[in-house]
Protein backbone atom coordinates (compact mmCIF):
# COMPACT_ATOMS: atom_id res chain seq x y z
CA UNK A 1 0.00 0.00 0.00
CA UNK A 2 2.63 2.19 0.97
CA UNK A 3 5.28 3.35 -1.46
CA UNK A 4 9.06 2.89 -0.62
CA UNK A 5 9.27 6.17 -1.02
CA UNK A 6 11.29 8.58 0.81
CA UNK A 7 8.78 11.38 2.31
CA UNK A 8 10.76 14.58 3.93
CA UNK A 9 7.90 16.37 5.56
CA UNK A 10 7.68 19.83 7.00
CA UNK A 11 5.12 21.78 9.15
CA UNK A 12 4.74 25.81 9.50
CA UNK A 13 0.97 26.73 8.94
CA UNK A 14 0.12 26.78 12.57
CA UNK A 15 1.52 26.98 16.30
CA UNK A 16 3.85 24.08 15.72
CA UNK A 17 7.44 24.28 13.66
CA UNK A 18 7.86 20.52 13.20
CA UNK A 19 9.59 17.99 10.07
CA UNK A 20 9.52 14.26 9.58
CA UNK A 21 11.18 11.53 7.78
CA UNK A 22 8.81 9.03 6.32
CA UNK A 23 10.61 6.22 4.49
CA UNK A 24 7.84 3.51 3.12
CA UNK A 25 6.40 2.40 6.17
CA UNK A 26 8.61 3.46 8.63
CA UNK A 27 8.05 6.91 10.63
CA UNK A 28 12.14 7.94 10.93
CA UNK A 29 12.39 10.58 12.39
CA UNK A 30 9.87 13.54 14.19
CA UNK A 31 10.98 16.96 15.42
CA UNK A 32 8.46 18.99 16.64
CA UNK A 33 8.11 22.48 18.92
CA UNK A 34 5.32 24.56 19.96
CA UNK A 35 6.63 27.44 21.58
CA UNK A 36 7.06 30.99 21.25
CA UNK A 37 9.93 31.26 18.81
CA UNK A 38 9.52 31.88 15.60
CA UNK A 39 9.32 29.21 12.93
CA UNK A 40 11.88 30.86 10.72
CA UNK A 41 14.19 30.84 13.41
CA UNK A 42 13.68 27.29 14.61
CA UNK A 43 12.42 25.45 11.10
CA UNK A 44 15.50 24.63 9.27
CA UNK A 45 17.71 24.10 12.27
CA UNK A 46 15.17 21.10 12.95
CA UNK A 47 15.36 20.01 10.03
CA UNK A 48 19.00 20.04 10.11
CA UNK A 49 19.06 17.95 13.67
CA UNK A 50 17.32 15.39 11.52
CA UNK A 51 19.22 15.33 8.78
CA UNK A 52 22.45 14.92 11.52
CA UNK A 53 20.89 12.01 13.99
CA UNK A 54 19.62 9.90 10.95
CA UNK A 55 22.81 10.41 8.42
CA UNK A 56 20.12 11.88 5.89
CA UNK A 57 22.10 12.73 2.35
CA UNK A 58 19.30 14.90 1.07
CA UNK A 59 19.47 13.82 -2.04
CA UNK A 60 17.88 10.74 -1.01
CA UNK A 61 14.37 12.19 -0.58
CA UNK A 62 12.03 11.15 -3.05
CA UNK A 63 9.39 14.36 -2.06
CA UNK A 64 8.77 16.76 0.16
CA UNK A 65 5.30 17.27 1.99
CA UNK A 66 4.27 20.27 2.82
CA UNK A 67 0.69 21.36 4.64
CA UNK A 68 -0.15 23.83 1.93
CA UNK A 69 -2.73 25.75 3.41
CA UNK A 70 -4.91 27.32 5.32
CA UNK A 71 -3.28 28.48 7.98
CA UNK A 72 -1.21 31.71 9.43
CA UNK A 73 0.04 34.13 6.80
CA UNK A 74 3.23 33.90 8.33
CA UNK A 75 3.58 30.50 8.89
CA UNK A 76 2.61 29.53 5.08
CA UNK A 77 5.27 31.60 3.43
CA UNK A 78 8.14 30.80 6.04
CA UNK A 79 7.07 27.08 5.40
CA UNK A 80 6.43 27.20 1.44
CA UNK A 81 9.79 29.38 1.09
CA UNK A 82 11.69 26.60 2.90
CA UNK A 83 10.00 23.56 0.69
CA UNK A 84 11.05 25.49 -2.12
CA UNK A 85 14.14 25.87 -1.20
CA UNK A 86 15.16 22.51 -0.68
CA UNK A 87 13.33 21.13 -3.36
CA UNK A 88 15.23 23.10 -5.81
CA UNK A 89 18.51 22.65 -4.21
CA UNK A 90 17.70 18.61 -4.38
CA UNK A 91 16.15 18.67 -7.27
CA UNK A 92 12.93 17.20 -6.17
CA UNK A 93 9.45 17.89 -6.31
CA UNK A 94 6.76 19.20 -3.73
CA UNK A 95 3.84 17.16 -2.36
CA UNK A 96 1.33 19.51 -0.84
CA UNK A 97 -0.97 18.75 1.58
CA UNK A 98 -4.33 20.17 2.57
CA UNK A 99 -3.42 21.49 6.16
CA UNK A 100 -6.99 20.42 7.84
CA UNK A 101 -6.64 16.78 6.27
CA UNK A 102 -3.26 16.67 7.60
CA UNK A 103 -4.80 17.59 11.25
CA UNK A 104 -7.75 14.82 10.91
CA UNK A 105 -5.49 12.48 9.95
CA UNK A 106 -4.04 12.66 13.31
CA UNK A 107 -7.18 10.99 14.44
CA UNK A 108 -6.80 8.20 11.83
CA UNK A 109 -8.79 5.06 13.31
CA UNK A 110 -11.23 7.44 15.24
CA UNK A 111 -15.09 6.86 16.33
CA UNK A 112 -17.45 8.91 14.92
CA UNK A 113 -16.71 12.52 13.01
CA UNK A 114 -13.41 14.59 13.55
CA UNK A 115 -13.79 17.61 13.39
CA UNK A 116 -10.38 20.09 13.26
CA UNK A 117 -10.73 23.62 14.17
CA UNK A 118 -7.88 26.03 13.55
CA UNK A 119 -8.30 29.66 15.17
CA UNK A 120 -8.85 31.57 11.84
CA UNK A 121 -10.12 34.66 13.87
CA UNK A 122 -12.81 37.22 12.97
CA UNK A 123 -14.80 34.36 14.71
CA UNK A 124 -14.14 31.70 12.27
CA UNK A 125 -12.41 28.90 11.65
CA UNK A 126 -10.35 26.62 9.52
CA UNK A 127 -12.06 23.51 9.30
CA UNK A 128 -13.32 20.35 7.53
CA UNK A 129 -15.10 17.16 8.28
CA UNK A 130 -13.84 13.40 8.60
CA UNK A 131 -14.87 10.20 9.01
CA UNK A 132 -12.22 6.71 9.45
CA UNK A 133 -14.79 4.32 8.15
CA UNK A 134 -14.57 0.28 8.83
CA UNK A 135 -15.92 -1.92 6.16
CA UNK A 136 -18.87 -4.45 6.86
CA UNK A 137 -16.41 -6.97 8.21
CA UNK A 138 -13.62 -6.79 5.69
CA UNK A 139 -10.02 -7.00 6.85
CA UNK A 140 -9.06 -3.35 6.12
CA UNK A 141 -5.65 -1.98 4.76
CA UNK A 142 -3.43 -0.20 7.14
CA UNK A 143 -3.02 3.20 5.11
CA UNK A 144 -5.93 5.19 3.51
CA UNK A 145 -9.53 4.63 4.52
CA UNK A 146 -10.06 8.95 5.51
CA UNK A 147 -13.07 10.14 4.14
CA UNK A 148 -13.35 13.76 3.58
CA UNK A 149 -17.14 14.07 4.18
CA UNK A 150 -16.99 18.04 4.14
CA UNK A 151 -13.48 19.54 2.63
CA UNK A 152 -11.60 22.00 4.26
CA UNK A 153 -12.89 25.76 3.90
CA UNK A 154 -13.27 28.55 6.17
CA UNK A 155 -16.25 29.41 7.68
CA UNK A 156 -18.22 30.23 11.43
CA UNK A 157 -18.40 27.92 14.09
CA UNK A 158 -21.97 27.56 13.88
CA UNK A 159 -21.98 26.76 10.14
CA UNK A 160 -19.61 23.90 10.60
CA UNK A 161 -20.85 22.47 13.77
CA UNK A 162 -24.40 22.77 11.94
CA UNK A 163 -22.96 20.83 8.89
CA UNK A 164 -21.46 18.36 11.50
CA UNK A 165 -24.84 17.10 12.74
CA UNK A 166 -26.20 16.92 9.82
CA UNK A 167 -23.64 14.81 8.58
CA UNK A 168 -23.98 12.60 12.05
CA UNK A 169 -27.82 12.21 10.81
CA UNK A 170 -26.99 11.17 7.65
CA UNK A 171 -24.17 8.60 8.92
CA UNK A 172 -25.42 7.51 11.44
CA UNK A 173 -22.61 8.85 13.86
CA UNK A 174 -23.17 9.90 17.54
CA UNK A 175 -19.85 11.26 18.15
CA UNK A 176 -17.11 14.07 17.17
CA UNK A 177 -13.86 14.56 18.25
CA UNK A 178 -12.32 18.41 18.04
CA UNK A 179 -8.88 18.94 17.70
CA UNK A 180 -6.59 22.15 16.65
CA UNK A 181 -5.59 25.23 17.92
CA UNK A 182 -9.45 26.55 17.58
CA UNK A 183 -10.39 24.46 20.50
CA UNK A 184 -9.14 26.43 23.00
CA UNK A 185 -10.80 29.37 21.76
CA UNK A 186 -14.27 27.78 20.20
CA UNK A 187 -14.20 24.37 21.98
CA UNK A 188 -16.55 25.43 24.88
CA UNK A 189 -19.02 27.43 22.77
CA UNK A 190 -18.81 24.28 20.62
CA UNK A 191 -19.66 21.69 23.43
CA UNK A 192 -22.98 24.60 23.96
CA UNK A 193 -24.05 23.84 21.02
CA UNK A 194 -23.89 20.76 20.41
CA UNK A 195 -24.61 19.41 24.49
CA UNK A 196 -27.39 16.71 24.24
CA UNK A 197 -27.28 15.77 20.12
CA UNK A 198 -23.89 15.42 19.88
CA UNK A 199 -21.25 13.49 22.21
CA UNK A 200 -18.00 15.59 21.92
CA UNK A 201 -14.64 14.94 22.52
CA UNK A 202 -11.39 16.75 22.76
CA UNK A 203 -8.19 15.29 21.18
CA UNK A 204 -5.67 15.08 24.01
CA UNK A 205 -2.39 16.92 23.70
CA UNK A 206 -0.36 14.64 22.27
CA UNK A 207 -2.85 14.26 18.95
CA UNK A 208 -4.61 17.91 18.73
CA UNK A 209 -2.46 19.99 16.83
CA UNK A 210 -0.45 19.70 13.00
CA UNK A 211 2.13 17.19 13.30
CA UNK A 212 4.84 16.94 10.55
CA UNK A 213 4.33 12.94 10.78
CA UNK A 214 0.63 12.77 9.86
CA UNK A 215 1.21 15.26 6.78
CA UNK A 216 4.32 12.45 5.62
CA UNK A 217 1.76 10.03 6.02
CA UNK A 218 -1.19 11.92 4.28
CA UNK A 219 1.16 12.92 1.64
CA UNK A 220 2.04 9.22 1.29
CA UNK A 221 -1.93 8.42 1.19
CA UNK A 222 -2.15 10.86 -1.55
CA UNK A 223 0.49 9.58 -3.64
CA UNK A 224 -0.73 6.10 -3.61
CA UNK A 225 -3.94 7.35 -4.76
CA UNK A 226 -3.05 10.09 -7.05
CA UNK A 227 0.50 9.31 -8.49
CA UNK A 228 2.70 11.83 -9.76
CA UNK A 229 0.31 13.77 -10.48
CA UNK A 230 0.46 15.22 -7.20
CA UNK A 231 3.80 16.49 -7.50
CA UNK A 232 4.52 20.16 -8.05
CA UNK A 233 8.08 21.33 -9.03
CA UNK A 234 9.35 23.45 -6.24
CA UNK A 235 8.91 26.58 -8.60
CA UNK A 236 5.44 26.77 -9.33
CA UNK A 237 4.19 25.21 -5.55
CA UNK A 238 1.86 28.02 -3.96
CA UNK A 239 0.46 27.96 -0.39
CA UNK A 240 -3.29 28.52 -0.44
CA UNK A 241 -4.16 30.44 1.72
CA UNK A 242 -8.18 29.71 1.52
CA UNK A 243 -9.53 32.92 2.88
CA UNK A 244 -7.66 35.01 0.79
CA UNK A 245 -9.42 33.83 -2.50
CA UNK A 246 -12.78 33.56 -0.73
CA UNK A 247 -12.06 37.49 0.09
CA UNK A 248 -11.20 38.15 -3.75
CA UNK A 249 -14.60 35.94 -4.89
CA UNK A 250 -16.93 37.44 -2.19
CA UNK A 251 -15.54 41.05 -1.00
CA UNK A 252 -13.55 41.94 -3.97
CA UNK A 253 -12.30 44.30 -0.75
CA UNK A 254 -8.54 44.96 -0.97
CA UNK A 255 -8.35 45.32 2.85
CA UNK A 256 -9.52 42.06 3.60
CA UNK A 257 -6.19 40.49 2.07
CA UNK A 258 -3.98 40.29 5.07
CA UNK A 259 -5.16 37.81 7.62
CA UNK B 1 -8.47 17.87 34.09
CA UNK B 2 -4.76 18.60 33.20
CA UNK B 3 -2.49 19.18 35.64
CA UNK B 4 -0.17 22.35 34.80
CA UNK B 5 2.50 19.86 35.21
CA UNK B 6 5.46 20.16 33.29
CA UNK B 7 6.49 16.72 32.12
CA UNK B 8 9.35 15.25 30.22
CA UNK B 9 9.04 11.98 28.74
CA UNK B 10 11.99 9.17 27.86
CA UNK B 11 10.99 6.58 25.14
CA UNK B 12 13.50 3.95 24.98
CA UNK B 13 11.39 0.76 25.32
CA UNK B 14 11.79 -0.65 21.96
CA UNK B 15 12.89 0.84 18.18
CA UNK B 16 12.10 4.24 19.07
CA UNK B 17 14.40 6.54 20.88
CA UNK B 18 12.72 9.73 21.95
CA UNK B 19 11.47 12.59 24.67
CA UNK B 20 8.93 15.25 24.41
CA UNK B 21 7.97 18.32 27.01
CA UNK B 22 4.44 18.45 28.13
CA UNK B 23 3.49 21.68 29.53
CA UNK B 24 -0.06 21.50 31.41
CA UNK B 25 -2.08 20.66 28.13
CA UNK B 26 0.47 22.21 25.59
CA UNK B 27 3.01 19.44 24.00
CA UNK B 28 5.63 21.86 23.56
CA UNK B 29 8.25 19.64 21.69
CA UNK B 30 8.67 16.16 20.80
CA UNK B 31 11.53 14.78 19.17
CA UNK B 32 11.98 11.17 17.86
CA UNK B 33 13.83 8.38 15.57
CA UNK B 34 13.59 4.99 14.95
CA UNK B 35 17.09 4.05 13.14
CA UNK B 36 20.00 1.69 13.70
CA UNK B 37 21.72 4.03 15.62
CA UNK B 38 22.21 2.89 19.41
CA UNK B 39 19.19 4.45 21.71
CA UNK B 40 22.83 5.09 23.84
CA UNK B 41 24.28 7.31 21.31
CA UNK B 42 21.26 8.98 20.45
CA UNK B 43 19.15 9.72 23.44
CA UNK B 44 20.78 12.50 25.16
CA UNK B 45 22.00 14.42 22.51
CA UNK B 46 17.94 14.73 21.30
CA UNK B 47 17.35 15.68 24.76
CA UNK B 48 19.88 18.06 25.10
CA UNK B 49 18.54 19.96 21.44
CA UNK B 50 14.93 19.83 22.99
CA UNK B 51 16.11 22.01 26.22
CA UNK B 52 18.36 24.25 23.68
CA UNK B 53 15.71 24.53 21.22
CA UNK B 54 12.83 25.90 24.08
CA UNK B 55 15.46 27.32 26.36
CA UNK B 56 14.05 24.44 29.20
CA UNK B 57 15.18 25.29 32.11
CA UNK B 58 15.92 21.41 33.33
CA UNK B 59 14.85 22.10 37.03
CA UNK B 60 11.93 23.62 35.88
CA UNK B 61 10.67 20.09 35.00
CA UNK B 62 7.84 18.31 37.62
CA UNK B 63 8.26 14.62 36.81
CA UNK B 64 10.17 12.43 34.63
CA UNK B 65 7.76 10.28 32.72
CA UNK B 66 8.88 7.00 31.50
CA UNK B 67 7.61 3.67 29.75
CA UNK B 68 8.80 1.41 32.49
CA UNK B 69 8.35 -1.82 30.29
CA UNK B 70 8.34 -4.17 29.24
CA UNK B 71 10.25 -3.44 26.32
CA UNK B 72 13.71 -4.49 24.87
CA UNK B 73 16.17 -5.38 28.00
CA UNK B 74 19.19 -2.96 26.60
CA UNK B 75 16.11 -0.43 25.53
CA UNK B 76 14.47 -0.31 28.97
CA UNK B 77 17.88 0.11 30.72
CA UNK B 78 18.67 2.68 28.80
CA UNK B 79 15.72 4.60 29.44
CA UNK B 80 15.79 3.70 32.97
CA UNK B 81 19.74 4.84 34.01
CA UNK B 82 18.70 8.17 31.73
CA UNK B 83 15.61 9.08 33.71
CA UNK B 84 17.15 8.20 36.80
CA UNK B 85 20.55 10.28 36.20
CA UNK B 86 18.63 13.23 35.26
CA UNK B 87 16.28 12.42 38.00
CA UNK B 88 19.15 12.50 40.41
CA UNK B 89 20.81 16.01 39.38
CA UNK B 90 17.47 17.44 39.12
CA UNK B 91 16.08 15.86 42.11
CA UNK B 92 12.56 15.02 40.28
CA UNK B 93 10.45 11.84 40.42
CA UNK B 94 10.09 9.38 37.96
CA UNK B 95 6.66 8.88 36.90
CA UNK B 96 6.32 5.07 35.55
CA UNK B 97 4.23 4.02 32.74
CA UNK B 98 3.23 1.08 31.03
CA UNK B 99 4.77 0.35 27.65
CA UNK B 100 1.59 -0.95 26.12
CA UNK B 101 -0.40 1.28 27.97
CA UNK B 102 1.38 3.75 26.53
CA UNK B 103 1.58 2.74 22.97
CA UNK B 104 -2.35 2.25 23.16
CA UNK B 105 -2.63 6.20 23.73
CA UNK B 106 -1.59 6.38 20.54
CA UNK B 107 -4.58 5.37 19.43
CA UNK B 108 -6.92 7.73 21.76
CA UNK B 109 -10.47 7.68 20.40
CA UNK B 110 -9.96 4.80 18.03
CA UNK B 111 -13.30 2.60 17.20
CA UNK B 112 -13.34 -0.84 18.15
CA UNK B 113 -10.61 -2.79 20.25
CA UNK B 114 -6.75 -1.49 20.34
CA UNK B 115 -4.03 -4.08 20.68
CA UNK B 116 -0.57 -2.95 20.95
CA UNK B 117 1.95 -5.73 19.95
CA UNK B 118 5.67 -5.62 20.71
CA UNK B 119 7.52 -8.52 18.99
CA UNK B 120 8.60 -10.18 22.06
CA UNK B 121 11.19 -13.34 20.32
CA UNK B 122 10.19 -16.36 21.09
CA UNK B 123 7.15 -16.44 19.62
CA UNK B 124 5.74 -14.56 21.46
CA UNK B 125 4.28 -10.76 21.62
CA UNK B 126 4.10 -8.10 24.56
CA UNK B 127 0.50 -6.82 24.69
CA UNK B 128 -2.94 -5.74 26.13
CA UNK B 129 -6.51 -5.11 24.80
CA UNK B 130 -7.84 -1.44 25.34
CA UNK B 131 -10.87 0.60 24.42
CA UNK B 132 -11.59 4.31 24.40
CA UNK B 133 -15.22 4.28 24.76
CA UNK B 134 -17.74 7.18 24.48
CA UNK B 135 -20.22 7.74 27.33
CA UNK B 136 -24.09 7.29 26.27
CA UNK B 137 -24.76 11.39 25.09
CA UNK B 138 -22.79 12.60 27.65
CA UNK B 139 -19.93 15.34 26.97
CA UNK B 140 -16.78 14.13 27.34
CA UNK B 141 -13.38 14.87 28.76
CA UNK B 142 -10.44 15.44 27.07
CA UNK B 143 -8.11 13.07 28.91
CA UNK B 144 -8.28 10.03 30.55
CA UNK B 145 -11.16 7.29 28.97
CA UNK B 146 -8.81 4.35 28.00
CA UNK B 147 -10.39 1.67 29.57
CA UNK B 148 -7.79 -0.88 29.95
CA UNK B 149 -9.72 -4.48 29.53
CA UNK B 150 -6.76 -6.51 29.25
CA UNK B 151 -3.65 -5.48 31.07
CA UNK B 152 0.23 -5.47 29.38
CA UNK B 153 1.54 -8.96 29.56
CA UNK B 154 3.78 -11.40 27.51
CA UNK B 155 2.27 -14.14 25.72
CA UNK B 156 1.50 -16.19 22.78
CA UNK B 157 -0.22 -14.43 19.72
CA UNK B 158 -3.07 -16.70 19.79
CA UNK B 159 -3.74 -16.44 23.35
CA UNK B 160 -4.03 -12.93 22.92
CA UNK B 161 -6.45 -13.01 19.82
CA UNK B 162 -8.58 -14.91 21.50
CA UNK B 163 -8.70 -13.09 24.33
CA UNK B 164 -9.56 -9.96 21.40
CA UNK B 165 -12.36 -12.04 20.01
CA UNK B 166 -13.99 -12.98 23.36
CA UNK B 167 -13.42 -8.95 24.64
CA UNK B 168 -15.32 -8.39 21.64
CA UNK B 169 -17.90 -10.49 21.77
CA UNK B 170 -18.48 -9.58 25.68
CA UNK B 171 -18.10 -5.42 25.09
CA UNK B 172 -19.91 -5.45 21.10
CA UNK B 173 -17.20 -4.27 19.64
CA UNK B 174 -16.60 -5.42 15.79
CA UNK B 175 -13.23 -4.21 14.82
CA UNK B 176 -9.14 -4.17 16.74
CA UNK B 177 -6.48 -2.12 16.00
CA UNK B 178 -3.28 -3.59 15.65
CA UNK B 179 -0.16 -1.29 16.19
CA UNK B 180 3.52 -1.85 17.55
CA UNK B 181 6.84 -3.38 16.46
CA UNK B 182 4.92 -7.10 16.41
CA UNK B 183 2.88 -6.21 13.35
CA UNK B 184 5.22 -6.51 10.80
CA UNK B 185 6.17 -9.74 12.42
CA UNK B 186 2.62 -11.22 13.29
CA UNK B 187 0.06 -9.23 11.26
CA UNK B 188 -0.21 -11.23 8.49
CA UNK B 189 -0.75 -14.16 10.81
CA UNK B 190 -3.16 -12.06 13.52
CA UNK B 191 -5.36 -11.47 9.92
CA UNK B 192 -5.66 -14.61 9.25
CA UNK B 193 -6.63 -15.84 12.29
CA UNK B 194 -9.38 -12.76 12.91
CA UNK B 195 -10.48 -13.15 9.15
CA UNK B 196 -14.43 -12.94 9.30
CA UNK B 197 -14.76 -13.15 13.07
CA UNK B 198 -13.74 -9.21 13.43
CA UNK B 199 -12.41 -6.13 11.23
CA UNK B 200 -8.96 -5.64 11.43
CA UNK B 201 -6.82 -2.39 11.15
CA UNK B 202 -3.41 -1.73 11.50
CA UNK B 203 -1.99 1.18 12.90
CA UNK B 204 -0.23 3.48 10.15
CA UNK B 205 3.46 5.04 10.09
CA UNK B 206 2.67 7.89 12.49
CA UNK B 207 0.35 5.87 15.42
CA UNK B 208 2.07 2.51 15.37
CA UNK B 209 5.39 2.75 17.62
CA UNK B 210 6.23 3.99 20.68
CA UNK B 211 5.75 8.12 20.90
CA UNK B 212 7.04 9.66 24.06
CA UNK B 213 3.68 12.40 23.32
CA UNK B 214 1.57 9.73 24.23
CA UNK B 215 3.93 8.28 26.79
CA UNK B 216 3.78 11.78 28.27
CA UNK B 217 -0.05 12.19 27.80
CA UNK B 218 -0.58 8.88 29.70
CA UNK B 219 1.52 9.95 32.66
CA UNK B 220 -0.32 13.27 33.03
CA UNK B 221 -3.66 10.99 33.33
CA UNK B 222 -1.82 8.60 35.48
CA UNK B 223 -1.36 11.36 37.76
CA UNK B 224 -4.57 13.15 37.29
CA UNK B 225 -6.06 9.74 38.97
CA UNK B 226 -3.66 8.45 41.22
CA UNK B 227 -1.83 11.49 42.11
CA UNK B 228 1.63 12.04 44.18
CA UNK B 229 1.24 7.89 44.44
CA UNK B 230 2.46 7.54 41.74
CA UNK B 231 5.64 9.01 41.58
CA UNK B 232 8.98 7.46 42.78
CA UNK B 233 12.29 8.43 44.07
CA UNK B 234 14.51 8.65 40.58
CA UNK B 235 16.87 6.45 43.20
CA UNK B 236 14.42 3.02 43.37
CA UNK B 237 12.64 3.24 39.78
CA UNK B 238 13.26 -0.41 38.28
CA UNK B 239 12.27 -1.21 34.54
CA UNK B 240 9.72 -3.54 35.01
CA UNK B 241 10.80 -6.56 32.47
CA UNK B 242 7.63 -8.45 32.85
CA UNK B 243 8.75 -11.51 30.75
CA UNK B 244 11.53 -11.88 33.79
CA UNK B 245 8.86 -12.26 36.70
CA UNK B 246 7.36 -14.35 34.42
CA UNK B 247 9.47 -16.43 34.09
CA UNK B 248 10.69 -16.67 37.92
CA UNK B 249 7.46 -17.46 38.88
CA UNK B 250 6.42 -20.01 35.93
CA UNK B 251 9.74 -21.89 35.48
CA UNK B 252 12.13 -20.83 38.14
CA UNK B 253 14.85 -21.20 35.17
CA UNK B 254 17.88 -19.09 35.43
CA UNK B 255 18.80 -19.75 31.83
CA UNK B 256 15.25 -17.76 30.79
CA UNK B 257 16.52 -14.74 32.52
CA UNK B 258 17.71 -13.87 29.06
CA UNK B 259 15.60 -11.70 26.66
Amino acid sequence: MFTDMKIFAIEASGPVAACALLDGETLVAEYSVQFQKKHSQSLVPMMAAVRDLVGLDLKEIDAIAITEGPGSFTGLRIGAATAKGLGLAIERPILPVPTVDAIACNMWGARGLVCPMMDARRQQVYTGIYRFPVGGGEQTAPTGGMEILYPQCVTDLEVILDKVMEIAAETGETEVTLLGDGVPVYGARAMEILDGKLTCRFAPPHMSRQRAAATAVRAAQIYAEQGASCLVPADDFRPVYLRLSQAEQEHSERRDYRI
